[in-house]
């Protein structure tokens, strides 16, 4: 293979930083994927998906990346012509609309700003006010924007409603709080390589009894996506109905093994304590962060470049002095913007490095820029 | 991770052992997709599948299995009611017809009997009969019978007309010989799992101009699977629309770079002769091989069991006692057949173990086979 520079930190928000233990399982050699060993792994692995996800919902792995299961959500649930509310305050927010509208579906757009919050009271009028709406879509954790929606308070507000409740937990399972249960969240969709920290290239979605019934009246829409596909095989032998990645299920168990051990409410704990003491530093560094106060993430912080910075000059420098990579804005906030991700196995020392770097970075770009890595620390010494 | 038993011999068609050097490959720290290093990775795994593919068409890889790409071919050409003549003399082949049926298209089966080949000149009449085909779909190599469609001379007569041909080498391609641009293939697909000797888990397609020309015209029908975007992304960046499978592509990489080593034509020449030992070796054990002669594949080999020999105690005897995975039938074949894979990284002395375990295993059961390793000594010989 080509030599490439693996050493490099990743602070992108996802694929994210995979531990040695959970990369190493993808030595092992292939296994059969009809055989009976391989069926209790993916089981196994399941169970502990669910645990993740806190849902007794049919759950399901997928080959394929976050936007094969943001599809499958759409594409079974959705026919032409039926009504779906698609909250976009974000660059995925506004895939859920695209992949609505590739489907065919009368989309309504709810457009809550990027950087701040939807409204539950907001969406309650819209489901009022329209009558027959079939589902609402939702991102929880907007990488795109470093904001987060408060999907408890809508879900208790679509659950007064006919509507099916879609959720996009990519960018926060397993990082933030997160209950599909208890959330009323009819299908809920995932990805391995962002708070998981397994690699790129499996993804998952549960499926509730209301979502079931919506599912089973949907016309067929994709093969290789048809959710009743995957419950058939499921239900009568513990397969998928097409070849999954042998290794990547091993590396997702392992995975989802560690974060267990951690705990969610740990695990929920470092990323808040990480993501505060990223902001702190990145505020005292006289920076202003993009997401509203009321709506931050805690698995990505984005900050707006001071005056006269160059994203492409300042991302550059600390990928190829530093050796760590940031993320850049993406759409209208390209250039604009940057974003740290902290999610995942992200530790107090990456974070604590990262912000020195910053301010080297920015020092040499001619903008003065310290006091991060103090007010950081300050956080993190509470 | 779950303890699992790793260390049996997968003679199945696919997923096949992947060497230690491919595999190890995964170990290796994610890095970003979004990054130049990973844009030259990529760049280069594409280089050598289109070396592998024998074209100069467009050619893009997936993170998905087989079927993901089977369904890219067709939900990306056919509309509803548009006509397609699916061949199907296997389970594979039916595969096709049940996605082009997903779609609504006007679907034509021609149906050669399983485990014989289709027949040009039959082909031709049928595109002569119907008129307005748009494209023709085929299995070069079906695992589920053991038999092999002429793909050269059925897309010499798909070239005489306006359809496109549209071929699936998911279980040939770089065991058997495939020339995508000599055999005027328009759309060509394939998997990381069975004859490259990577993961599960990738898949790759090819489109040529007369493809595009069709693709141009269609419905987009898909989100996930939408071709247009992944020659978008490609195109602008040498990057992937959705996150790619960064492990998978490392193990890709690897892997095909070892297949050029080792050279195409060295390659076909050791799955031949490795697909005549393992005939002879089962004919000279007294078993009738369910291929016809004519049609039998170089990749995987299927017997009919003697009369008496139950599947299950038989596969469950060589996997228990002997470490060796074959498989059973499919479909209407399930009981019927047994199927051996000798594709990928197979080499000589487990084709020989496998015959010699087979023998073992049918005595125990009753049925007295001996000769057979003998026979494919008497092949690898010469």
């Amino acid at each position: 293979m080509k030599q490439m520079d693996t050493e490099k930190l990743l602070m992108i928000p996802g694929p994210t930083m995979v531990p040695s233990r959970v990369l190493n399982t993808m030595a092992l050699p292939i296994i059969g994927h009809r055989t009976s060993d391989f069926g209790d792994l993916t089981g196994d692995t399941v169970d502990m998906m669910k645990k993740v996800f806190q849902t007794e919902n049919d759950t399901y792995i997928i080959t394929g990346s976050g936007t094969a299961v943001m599809d499958m959500a759409i594409s079974n649930t959705l026919d032409k012509g039926d009504k779906v509310i698609n909250i976009t305050n974000g660059n995925f927010g506004e895939r859920f609309y695209k992949i609505s509208s590739v489907y065919k579906a009368d989309t309504i757009k709810y457009e809550p700003e990027w950087g701040d919050l939807a409204d539950p009271k907001k969406l309650r009028e819209l489901l009022e006010e329209n009558e027959g709406i079939k589902a609402v879509t939702v991102v929880h954790n907007e990488t795109s924007t470093g904001a987060k929606n408060p999907i408890e308070d809508l879900g208790n507000v679509v659950k007064d409603f006919d509507a099916i409740y879609i959720v996009d937990t990519i960018s926060s399972l397993g990082g933030d709080y997160v209950n599909v249960d208890k959330f009323n969240i009819d299908i809920c969709v995932t990805g391995s390589q962002k708070c998981i920290a397994a690699p790129p290239g499996l993804a998952a979605i549960t499926v509730g009894e209301k979502a079931w019934d919506v599912v089973s009246k949907t016309e067929t829409k994709s093969f290789y996506l048809d959710l009743n596909a995957y419950k058939k095989s499921w239900d009568a032998k513990k397969e998928t109905p097409y070849t999954p990645s042998v290794s990547l299920t091993y590396a997702m168990n392992e995975a989802l093994e560690m974060v267990l051990e951690e705990g969610l409410e740990n695990r929920f704990k470092r990323h808040d304590l990480l993501a505060r003491a990223t902001r702190a530093g990145l505020e005292a560094m006289g920076l202003e962060l993009f997401a509203k106060e009321r709506a931050r993430s805690v698995t990505v912080t984005s900050a707006k470049y001071p005056e006269g910075i160059d994203d492409k000059k300042f991302r550059g420098l600390l990928a190829e002095k530093y050796n760590i990579r940031v993320a850049g804005g993406q759409s209208h906030l390209a250039g604009k913007i940057f974003r740290v991700g902290h999610m995942g196995s992200a530790k107090e020392y990456q974070v604590l490095g990262t912000l020195a770097a910053i301010e080297l970075a920015f020092k040499e770009l001619g903008y003065n820029a310290e006091g991060g890595v103090a007010a950081a620390k300050k956080v993190l010494s509470n």
